[in-house]
């Protein structure tokens, strides 16, 4: 005990704190004492057709937890969910974690091979399926031997699933026979919580894990970091939450934990339909979303959001650049956006782009230019940007390195897969391969994907910044560059261009070369950088969540 | 290492966490990561007189480092510091326990001989003082055998020592002699980090201490719920903060840590001197502070107060009750003031009392009333209200219990005192000895400390509330009520009473009585609570930490 270790000597005090019962381990379940205290007639919405209040989630998490556990969930058992945002989806979030077992969130834009590769890849036991994905699982139900329950997810509480598919109970059946109270068991802060698999343009889906301690870490570190600027672009506890990067894709960037440890209004929208999305945020007063620049294109080009009213609406985009020209529409519909930086290895936030306290007005340009770049390091992460031989580069806005990163909510490997981990984690530092400079502000700017850096006469041009000065041509709606392989040159940058389609006027490969030959003009960027070649397509193909799929075009380019 | 542990088996993973090198044990290094990263430039302003930048902190925390490792320090060594709120005292918040050495805050407030005690108990080798000390250590000096090494802080460098006081060197030039590098070692992040001793009012001081891990939680954990209100009471980016807590006290209440993590400007007043701490508020631009109620009345009645613009100051008030007559006169002078509770025994911030998003506006009495209140449990805490077999009592504003707590951050103990410690975790969780209710909208009330609660005619009267009723009368500048033994009824409560001195009309003990008497018509306190004594007096008693001292008015009430 630890009156016993005192009397000892002082440093026995130390080795007895880990195991002692004050040490408090840092568990999901721990995320809910503050909520439960004052937020409990707050409400969670389900696509506005289902509202529950704080006091109901707890109650569900409790019904869910004995539901599963008459299922035969134990501690370490592998629970996968398909499912679309939904306040389901948070009552898996929780609960499945504190039981002990491990919630597995399903990409469910995958093929259906690669839904049943990390499914079984995962050991999952379990699964709970909305029915929208029956299809799928009916056709790779015989290539999960592993799992040995299944629930249904019926929103509209009459669906017969197909004969081949035997189901154990019903989501909101289960919760209707199980009682409203467990006793949620103290463990080891470091026991896997969530997995999920990345979705990497090359070779297999790629599998990452987090422990309860890495989650609640990331949520409170970055709900510090979330709430502490001045002014605009800070989220409070009189925000509407509304998550627009699915929910199984990396937790949804860990939000609904945070908005939940906040007590914030929850709007979960089920499927993501634009125009139903825009009508949500007017309904539910949503103030507070984050999603990759593609759905927010999406979004502002839907036919309701011509007459919507944005000016109360906060949005987070990560994911992939933020390019100027969104980011100055939105600016104009009187969206307050910035930046955030992570991936799924990573829980996934690492820096976010607050602008920093300032009495000066400043220009609209500054505006998109500040709220375009990555932002700062958010507390405990230590981030550094490195040549080959993983010696710093300087910070000073010119040179270039790789992204290596230290903090305490990093994916410890690849599940199940020791030589990815450990080139993942070579030398210690885990390797993000993100092309960035860091500017004498500390700001962070992501110049590119390692592989997508375009080696153009003995330079390296970054596919982003010609993007992002592409994306300013006013006839510009959504741009790609790669690389192509050139005899001379060894690459040369390629633009795959969408023009708006309100565009009354002829714009040719020439007008986009042209726009970018002034900035060569101005010493902004080298004359490699030119794209050769300009190719207009009426869409750009775009990976499972929503990216410029680059694989893809360096592929089909022709 | 972990790609071999991921094949062998999923457990295997999660045991080899703890040791991996991504384990990143949470150390407090960590802290200036991300301040180093973007406000390198900001400033640390010590008594209006120098002035460092975050750069230079950063460096001195380095040479500190350095000149402390030649005399002597090593991992575990103790390390006092006896100093008023300085730049210097931030540098030994970093670079002592980022040795993996122990700082020791000295309370310069207690007695010699306590002050020898608690040095002593804590195992001190190495000691910094401030020359305003030197009497003080000179008379100690030979009850501290395990002391080897003192460093003299002089901040007009010109003070020869006592003859008796050997000095290793002086601050500033064990700073100028030693290098800006220093490489701070990883260690486990249960590694005790400060020590400082309790002035509870019965027997020896009593230390409490903290690790990495406590002090790095606490810091992320306290900001998250400091930044985090919708408007009004939230500290925020652009804010510069003075501790008016002193340094050596529950460290500031944890909020230099806080203020250098968010890369704020911060201001160390030195010694306290009301008017010269009201001149530092509009010369430095002060917006953020926090202080007990009594250091607050001592500044709003000091001359300088007169003609201060305080509507850009945030004040957090904590070690004991906002009376409501304080808080009133505070937010009439456009003071945003608010609350908080803890005690040195956690860490020490267990609540806050931040207004809930309204769109209702309040009158100024339920703004005084709402910011009185101790408010909600920050985020992780675990607090209930039990009666005396540990039962929890309901949350409907009427039951009282005794407050006891779990959280990430809360002293394990007191140092080599096993049968206090024991008491202080009786079942599992700390006991505060703090009476208190908890209302249907989760804000805790604190009523009492158990040992103040008068038992009068078989109730208990909460010695707080009823000083509360009485501060709201117009002359009344400060009030103490105690329980005073009583033939009849067991205890009857007495107040201890201060008149404003610009108070013309004379004031007699029954018209406070027939102030009290009101409120019992209202139904708003029981008849027992009317103080059956009042005394007139010029002050009233405090302690080293300038609270009530109710104790010494117990034993000399006369």
């Amino acid at each position: 005990m630890y009156h016993e270790a005192n009397q000892a000597n002082d440093a026995s005090d130390e080795n007895e704190d880990a195991q002692s019962a004050y040490a408090y381990p840092l568990l999901i379940k721990r995320l809910l004492h503050t909520p439960m205290a004052h937020a409990r007639e707050q409400e969670i919405v389900y696509r506005g057709k289902v509202r529950i209040s704080y006091a109901q989630l707890q109650e569900r998490i409790a019904r869910l937890a004995n539901g599963l556990e008459r299922l035969g969930v134990k501690h370490g058992t592998t629970v996968a969910v398909m499912d679309w945002d939904s306040h389901r989806y948070l009552e898996c979030y929780f609960a499945i974690p504190m039981m002990g077992a491990v919630l597995q969130t399903v990409n469910i834009r995958l093929s259906q091979a690669e839904i049943a590769y990390t499914i079984d890849h995962a050991r999952a036991e379990v699964v709970l399926v909305h029915t929208d994905f029956l299809p799928v699982l009916e056709a790779i139900r015989e290539k999960l031997p592993r799992v040995h329950t299944l629930v249904l997810i019926d929103d509209e509480g009459n669906v017969t699933p197909p004969p081949g598919l035997e189901f154990a109970d019903e989501y909101e059946r289960l919760l209707a026979s199980s009682g409203t109270q467990f006793d949620f068991p103290d463990f080891d802060e470091n026991t896997r919580a969530t997995t999920f698999y990345t979705t990497g343009t090359t070779g297999l889906p790629k599998g990452v894990y987090f422990s309860h301690r890495q989650l609640v870490l990331h949520t409170i570190t970055v709900m510090a970091a979330l709430t502490s600027p001045e002014d605009g672009q800070r989220v409070h506890r009189g925000d509407v939450y509304m998550p627009l990067t699915p929910m199984f894709h990396v937790h949804a960037w860990g939000m609904p934990y945070i908005a939940t440890l906040m007590g914030l209004k929850q709007v979960y929208p089920g499927r993501y339909v634009p125009d139903r999305i825009v009508e949500l945020i007017r309904e539910e007063a949503v103030t507070y979303s984050h999603c990759v620049g593609t759905i927010l294109h999406m979004m502002l080009s839907c036919p309701q959001a011509k007459t919507a009213d944005f000016s109360k609406w906060k949005v987070v985009i990560g994911g992939g650049a933020l390019p100027n020209g969104l980011a100055r529409a939105a600016l104009e519909r009187g969206i307050d956006i910035f930046t955030g930086y992570g991936m799924s290895e990573t829980c996934p936030v690492l820096t976010l782009a607050q602008l920093m306290p300032s009495r000066e007005p400043r220009t609209l340009d500054e505006e998109v230019s500040l709220r375009c770049r990555t932002g700062l390091p958010i507390p405990l992460v230590d981030l550094r940007i490195v040549d080959e031989e993983m010696r710093d580069v300087p910070h000073d806005g010119l040179a270039s390195g790789e992204v290596v990163v230290r903090a305490p909510w990093l994916t410890q490997g690849y599940l199940h897969n020791p030589e990815a981990s450990k080139v993942l984690w070579e030398g210690g530092y885990l390797h993000t391969q993100d092309v960035a400079r860091i500017g004498t502000d500390g700001y962070l700017q992501i110049t590119d994907r390692i592989k997508d850096v375009i080696k153009s006469g003995g330079e390296w041009v970054s596919s982003l910044d010609v993007e992002s000065l592409i994306s300013q041509h006013p006839a510009v709606a959504e741009v790609a560059v790669i690389g192509i392989k050139s005899e001379k040159w060894g690459e040369r940058p390629a633009a795959v261009v969408v023009l708006h389609p309100e565009c009354a006027m002829p714009v040719s490969a020439e007008d986009i070369r042209t726009h970018v030959m002034q900035f060569v003009e101005t010493g902004k960027i080298s004359k490699y950088a030119v794209p050769e070649i300009v190719k207009f397509v009426d869409a750009i193909e775009k990976t499972s969540v929503g990216k410029l799929n680059k694989k893809w075009l360096r592929e089909n380019f022709d």
